[in-house]
Protein backbone atom coordinates (compact mmCIF):
# COMPACT_ATOMS: atom_id res chain seq x y z
CA UNK A 1 0.00 0.00 0.00
CA UNK A 2 3.00 2.24 0.58
CA UNK A 3 5.64 2.99 -1.93
CA UNK A 4 9.03 3.67 -0.65
CA UNK A 5 7.84 5.23 2.66
CA UNK A 6 11.27 7.12 3.88
CA UNK A 7 11.94 9.01 6.35
CA UNK A 8 9.51 12.25 5.88
CA UNK A 9 6.94 10.79 3.38
CA UNK A 10 5.82 8.02 0.93
CA UNK A 11 6.10 8.51 -3.17
CA UNK A 12 2.70 6.89 -3.18
CA UNK A 13 0.15 5.03 -1.01
CA UNK A 14 -3.02 3.32 -2.76
CA UNK A 15 -5.79 2.69 -1.15
CA UNK A 16 -8.69 0.95 -2.15
CA UNK A 17 -8.95 1.86 -6.06
CA UNK A 18 -7.07 5.47 -5.13
CA UNK A 19 -3.68 6.15 -5.93
CA UNK A 20 -1.97 9.47 -4.07
CA UNK A 21 0.75 10.74 -4.92
CA UNK A 22 3.67 12.80 -2.87
CA UNK A 23 4.57 16.15 -4.53
CA UNK A 24 7.15 15.73 -6.53
CA UNK A 25 9.90 17.99 -8.05
CA UNK A 26 12.51 18.38 -10.51
CA UNK A 27 16.23 16.49 -9.36
CA UNK A 28 18.04 18.80 -12.33
CA UNK A 29 17.28 21.96 -10.65
CA UNK A 30 19.20 23.76 -12.86
CA UNK A 31 16.65 23.03 -15.37
CA UNK A 32 14.03 25.77 -16.51
CA UNK A 33 10.24 26.03 -15.45
CA UNK A 34 9.72 23.84 -18.69
CA UNK A 35 12.61 21.54 -17.99
CA UNK A 36 11.57 20.87 -14.30
CA UNK A 37 8.14 20.15 -15.60
CA UNK A 38 8.56 17.19 -18.21
CA UNK A 39 11.20 16.01 -15.33
CA UNK A 40 8.39 16.17 -13.10
CA UNK A 41 5.65 14.81 -15.48
CA UNK A 42 8.29 11.63 -15.90
CA UNK A 43 8.08 10.91 -12.25
CA UNK A 44 4.34 10.95 -12.35
CA UNK A 45 4.57 8.16 -14.97
CA UNK A 46 6.78 6.06 -12.95
CA UNK A 47 5.47 6.47 -9.58
CA UNK A 48 2.02 5.91 -11.31
CA UNK A 49 3.13 2.79 -13.27
CA UNK A 50 4.75 1.09 -9.91
CA UNK A 51 0.85 1.72 -8.42
CA UNK A 52 -0.35 0.15 -11.71
CA UNK A 53 -1.82 3.20 -12.84
CA UNK A 54 -0.97 6.05 -15.48
CA UNK A 55 -1.62 9.28 -16.73
CA UNK A 56 -5.02 8.96 -18.40
CA UNK A 57 -6.40 7.76 -14.90
CA UNK A 58 -5.78 11.03 -13.03
CA UNK A 59 -8.42 12.23 -10.84
CA UNK A 60 -7.12 15.44 -9.46
CA UNK A 61 -3.94 17.90 -9.76
CA UNK A 62 -2.20 20.88 -7.99
CA UNK A 63 0.75 22.61 -9.58
CA UNK A 64 2.77 25.21 -7.29
CA UNK A 65 4.58 27.35 -8.61
CA UNK A 66 6.93 29.95 -7.19
CA UNK A 67 5.71 32.49 -9.62
CA UNK A 68 2.09 32.60 -11.70
CA UNK A 69 4.17 34.13 -14.70
CA UNK A 70 5.44 30.57 -15.00
CA UNK A 71 1.97 29.29 -15.28
CA UNK A 72 2.16 29.28 -19.98
CA UNK A 73 5.54 27.72 -19.91
CA UNK A 74 4.48 25.17 -17.81
CA UNK A 75 1.09 24.73 -19.34
CA UNK A 76 2.97 23.86 -22.67
CA UNK A 77 4.80 20.64 -21.57
CA UNK A 78 1.21 19.62 -19.63
CA UNK A 79 -0.73 20.01 -22.45
CA UNK A 80 1.57 18.25 -24.48
CA UNK A 81 2.21 15.26 -21.99
CA UNK A 82 -1.57 14.48 -22.35
CA UNK A 83 -2.23 14.75 -25.85
CA UNK A 84 -5.69 13.36 -26.91
CA UNK A 85 -6.06 11.70 -23.17
CA UNK A 86 -8.82 12.96 -20.65
CA UNK A 87 -7.12 15.78 -18.47
CA UNK A 88 -7.83 15.43 -14.30
CA UNK A 89 -9.25 18.25 -12.84
CA UNK A 90 -6.38 20.90 -11.99
CA UNK A 91 -5.90 24.15 -9.64
CA UNK A 92 -2.58 26.21 -10.09
CA UNK A 93 -0.95 28.08 -7.43
CA UNK A 94 1.55 30.40 -8.21
CA UNK A 95 3.80 32.80 -5.13
CA UNK A 96 4.87 29.99 -2.81
CA UNK A 97 7.91 29.31 -1.36
CA UNK A 98 9.38 25.80 -2.23
CA UNK A 99 12.91 24.25 -2.04
CA UNK A 100 15.70 26.06 -3.04
CA UNK A 101 15.32 26.39 -7.28
CA UNK A 102 12.59 24.39 -7.64
CA UNK A 103 9.98 26.11 -9.37
CA UNK A 104 7.21 24.12 -9.67
CA UNK A 105 5.91 21.11 -7.73
CA UNK A 106 2.71 18.78 -8.48
CA UNK A 107 0.75 16.79 -6.40
CA UNK A 108 -1.58 14.37 -8.24
CA UNK A 109 -4.23 11.57 -7.26
CA UNK A 110 -4.94 8.82 -9.94
CA UNK A 111 -7.78 5.71 -9.99
CA UNK A 112 -6.64 2.22 -10.81
CA UNK B 1 -16.60 10.36 -15.50
CA UNK B 2 -14.86 13.22 -17.20
CA UNK B 3 -16.79 16.78 -17.45
CA UNK B 4 -16.05 19.33 -20.32
CA UNK B 5 -12.33 18.23 -21.03
CA UNK B 6 -10.27 20.86 -22.23
CA UNK B 7 -6.82 21.81 -23.13
CA UNK B 8 -5.60 22.16 -19.75
CA UNK B 9 -8.17 20.34 -16.96
CA UNK B 10 -11.63 18.70 -16.72
CA UNK B 11 -14.20 20.73 -14.94
CA UNK B 12 -15.12 17.71 -12.85
CA UNK B 13 -14.11 14.22 -12.86
CA UNK B 14 -16.01 11.75 -10.79
CA UNK B 15 -14.40 8.61 -9.58
CA UNK B 16 -16.83 5.89 -8.11
CA UNK B 17 -18.81 7.55 -5.52
CA UNK B 18 -15.94 10.48 -5.20
CA UNK B 19 -16.53 14.18 -7.07
CA UNK B 20 -13.49 15.91 -7.70
CA UNK B 21 -14.25 19.67 -9.06
CA UNK B 22 -11.22 22.28 -10.61
CA UNK B 23 -10.06 25.20 -9.02
CA UNK B 24 -13.09 27.60 -9.85
CA UNK B 25 -12.56 31.55 -10.02
CA UNK B 26 -14.82 34.43 -10.88
CA UNK B 27 -15.32 35.23 -14.57
CA UNK B 28 -16.32 38.61 -13.88
CA UNK B 29 -12.73 40.00 -12.20
CA UNK B 30 -14.04 43.57 -11.44
CA UNK B 31 -15.56 42.39 -8.47
CA UNK B 32 -14.71 42.60 -5.12
CA UNK B 33 -14.00 39.25 -2.69
CA UNK B 34 -17.53 38.79 -1.97
CA UNK B 35 -18.67 38.90 -5.85
CA UNK B 36 -16.18 36.53 -6.77
CA UNK B 37 -16.64 34.42 -4.26
CA UNK B 38 -20.29 34.28 -4.56
CA UNK B 39 -19.30 33.88 -8.27
CA UNK B 40 -17.39 30.92 -7.25
CA UNK B 41 -20.09 29.14 -5.39
CA UNK B 42 -22.95 29.37 -7.76
CA UNK B 43 -20.25 27.81 -10.49
CA UNK B 44 -19.59 24.83 -7.23
CA UNK B 45 -23.41 24.63 -7.59
CA UNK B 46 -23.43 23.93 -10.81
CA UNK B 47 -20.72 21.35 -11.60
CA UNK B 48 -22.05 19.03 -8.84
CA UNK B 49 -25.38 19.22 -10.09
CA UNK B 50 -23.95 18.16 -13.24
CA UNK B 51 -22.35 15.09 -11.63
CA UNK B 52 -25.52 14.30 -9.67
CA UNK B 53 -24.47 15.86 -6.21
CA UNK B 54 -24.91 18.96 -4.49
CA UNK B 55 -23.17 21.26 -1.88
CA UNK B 56 -24.95 19.12 0.88
CA UNK B 57 -22.30 16.33 0.22
CA UNK B 58 -19.63 17.96 0.23
CA UNK B 59 -16.46 16.66 1.41
CA UNK B 60 -13.24 19.08 1.54
CA UNK B 61 -12.54 22.61 0.53
CA UNK B 62 -9.24 24.54 -0.04
CA UNK B 63 -10.11 28.27 -0.37
CA UNK B 64 -6.70 30.16 -1.96
CA UNK B 65 -6.74 33.67 -1.23
CA UNK B 66 -4.23 36.30 -2.77
CA UNK B 67 -4.34 37.80 0.76
CA UNK B 68 -5.53 36.57 4.18
CA UNK B 69 -7.12 39.90 4.81
CA UNK B 70 -9.79 38.91 2.91
CA UNK B 71 -11.15 35.87 4.54
CA UNK B 72 -13.63 37.29 6.81
CA UNK B 73 -15.68 38.69 3.45
CA UNK B 74 -15.42 35.34 2.01
CA UNK B 75 -16.37 33.99 4.88
CA UNK B 76 -19.36 35.18 5.32
CA UNK B 77 -20.39 34.63 1.51
CA UNK B 78 -19.24 31.23 2.29
CA UNK B 79 -21.75 30.85 5.69
CA UNK B 80 -24.64 31.99 3.94
CA UNK B 81 -24.21 30.07 1.21
CA UNK B 82 -24.58 26.74 3.48
CA UNK B 83 -27.55 28.07 5.88
CA UNK B 84 -28.13 24.91 7.77
CA UNK B 85 -26.08 22.49 5.79
CA UNK B 86 -23.29 20.68 7.19
CA UNK B 87 -20.00 22.11 6.66
CA UNK B 88 -17.30 20.23 4.61
CA UNK B 89 -13.54 20.22 5.97
CA UNK B 90 -11.53 23.04 4.63
CA UNK B 91 -8.65 24.88 4.31
CA UNK B 92 -8.10 28.42 3.74
CA UNK B 93 -4.67 30.07 2.52
CA UNK B 94 -3.69 33.11 1.75
CA UNK B 95 -0.82 35.44 0.01
CA UNK B 96 -0.79 33.30 -3.16
CA UNK B 97 -0.58 34.73 -6.57
CA UNK B 98 -3.48 33.43 -8.92
CA UNK B 99 -4.46 35.17 -12.46
CA UNK B 100 -4.85 38.79 -12.58
CA UNK B 101 -7.33 40.14 -10.77
CA UNK B 102 -8.35 36.69 -9.63
CA UNK B 103 -9.07 37.60 -5.48
CA UNK B 104 -10.03 33.79 -4.82
CA UNK B 105 -10.00 30.41 -5.63
CA UNK B 106 -11.99 27.30 -4.63
CA UNK B 107 -10.94 23.66 -4.69
CA UNK B 108 -14.28 21.03 -3.84
CA UNK B 109 -14.57 17.98 -3.41
CA UNK B 110 -18.05 15.42 -2.71
CA UNK B 111 -19.88 12.77 -2.45
CA UNK B 112 -21.96 11.48 -4.82
CA UNK C 1 -20.51 11.71 9.05
CA UNK C 2 -19.61 15.24 10.10
CA UNK C 3 -17.64 15.59 13.09
CA UNK C 4 -18.44 19.18 15.27
CA UNK C 5 -19.58 20.82 12.05
CA UNK C 6 -19.80 24.46 13.02
CA UNK C 7 -20.70 27.74 10.97
CA UNK C 8 -17.42 27.58 8.99
CA UNK C 9 -16.26 24.03 8.82
CA UNK C 10 -16.29 20.33 9.87
CA UNK C 11 -13.45 19.29 12.19
CA UNK C 12 -13.68 15.84 10.04
CA UNK C 13 -16.17 14.22 7.46
CA UNK C 14 -15.63 10.34 6.68
CA UNK C 15 -16.68 8.82 3.55
CA UNK C 16 -16.95 5.11 2.76
CA UNK C 17 -13.46 4.47 4.18
CA UNK C 18 -11.77 7.90 3.90
CA UNK C 19 -11.20 10.53 6.51
CA UNK C 20 -10.88 13.79 5.60
CA UNK C 21 -9.25 16.52 8.71
CA UNK C 22 -10.16 19.97 7.98
CA UNK C 23 -6.44 22.27 8.22
CA UNK C 24 -5.51 22.47 12.02
CA UNK C 25 -2.97 25.11 13.43
CA UNK C 26 -1.83 25.67 16.67
CA UNK C 27 -4.43 27.03 19.49
CA UNK C 28 -1.01 28.39 21.90
CA UNK C 29 0.30 30.25 19.13
CA UNK C 30 3.40 31.79 21.42
CA UNK C 31 4.97 28.50 20.20
CA UNK C 32 7.53 28.37 17.93
CA UNK C 33 7.08 26.33 14.54
CA UNK C 34 8.72 23.15 16.60
CA UNK C 35 5.34 23.45 19.33
CA UNK C 36 3.35 24.38 17.23
CA UNK C 37 3.60 21.83 15.09
CA UNK C 38 3.48 19.30 18.17
CA UNK C 39 0.17 21.26 19.05
CA UNK C 40 -1.33 20.38 15.57
CA UNK C 41 0.43 16.54 14.94
CA UNK C 42 -1.34 16.12 18.81
CA UNK C 43 -5.03 17.57 17.60
CA UNK C 44 -4.86 14.99 14.29
CA UNK C 45 -4.30 12.45 16.77
CA UNK C 46 -7.40 13.23 18.75
CA UNK C 47 -8.95 14.25 15.39
CA UNK C 48 -8.33 10.60 13.57
CA UNK C 49 -9.35 8.63 16.97
CA UNK C 50 -13.02 10.31 17.05
CA UNK C 51 -13.22 9.14 13.62
CA UNK C 52 -12.08 5.23 13.97
CA UNK C 53 -8.95 5.83 12.13
CA UNK C 54 -5.06 6.65 13.73
CA UNK C 55 -1.96 8.22 12.12
CA UNK C 56 -0.69 4.62 10.91
CA UNK C 57 -3.56 5.19 8.53
CA UNK C 58 -2.75 8.26 6.50
CA UNK C 59 -2.75 8.70 3.14
CA UNK C 60 -1.98 11.98 2.50
CA UNK C 61 -0.80 15.53 3.93
CA UNK C 62 -0.09 19.05 2.71
CA UNK C 63 1.84 21.24 4.87
CA UNK C 64 1.67 25.05 4.61
CA UNK C 65 4.23 26.78 6.40
CA UNK C 66 4.51 30.44 5.83
CA UNK C 67 8.29 30.57 5.45
CA UNK C 68 10.36 27.15 4.29
CA UNK C 69 12.84 27.90 6.45
CA UNK C 70 10.44 26.36 9.31
CA UNK C 71 11.10 23.34 7.36
CA UNK C 72 13.74 21.52 8.62
CA UNK C 73 12.39 22.03 12.31
CA UNK C 74 9.00 21.26 11.33
CA UNK C 75 10.33 17.78 9.61
CA UNK C 76 12.27 17.31 13.11
CA UNK C 77 8.67 16.74 14.71
CA UNK C 78 7.19 15.08 11.90
CA UNK C 79 9.74 12.59 11.77
CA UNK C 80 9.55 11.45 15.84
CA UNK C 81 5.53 11.56 15.45
CA UNK C 82 5.81 9.15 12.97
CA UNK C 83 8.19 6.34 14.46
CA UNK C 84 8.80 3.04 12.76
CA UNK C 85 5.47 3.56 10.68
CA UNK C 86 4.78 3.82 7.09
CA UNK C 87 4.22 7.49 5.97
CA UNK C 88 1.40 9.02 3.63
CA UNK C 89 2.64 10.87 0.81
CA UNK C 90 3.13 14.38 1.41
CA UNK C 91 4.07 18.29 0.02
CA UNK C 92 5.22 21.03 1.53
CA UNK C 93 4.55 24.54 0.85
CA UNK C 94 5.73 27.81 2.09
CA UNK C 95 5.80 31.42 1.84
CA UNK C 96 1.97 31.17 2.45
CA UNK C 97 -0.33 33.87 5.01
CA UNK C 98 -1.95 32.13 7.55
CA UNK C 99 -4.04 33.64 10.32
CA UNK C 100 -1.96 35.56 12.72
CA UNK C 101 1.03 33.82 14.30
CA UNK C 102 0.25 30.59 13.06
CA UNK C 103 3.56 29.13 11.58
CA UNK C 104 1.85 25.85 10.27
CA UNK C 105 -1.14 24.58 9.35
CA UNK C 106 -1.54 21.10 8.55
CA UNK C 107 -4.18 19.15 5.96
CA UNK C 108 -4.45 15.47 6.10
CA UNK C 109 -6.63 12.39 4.79
CA UNK C 110 -6.68 9.06 6.18
CA UNK C 111 -8.15 5.12 5.65
CA UNK C 112 -10.40 3.37 8.52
Amino acid sequence: EHLDSGEILSQAVVHGDTVYLCGLTSTDRELDVSGQTEEVLAKIDDRLAKCGSDKSQLLSATIYLTEIKLKPAMNEVWKAWFGDLNRPTRACIGGVELEPDVLVEIVVSAAK
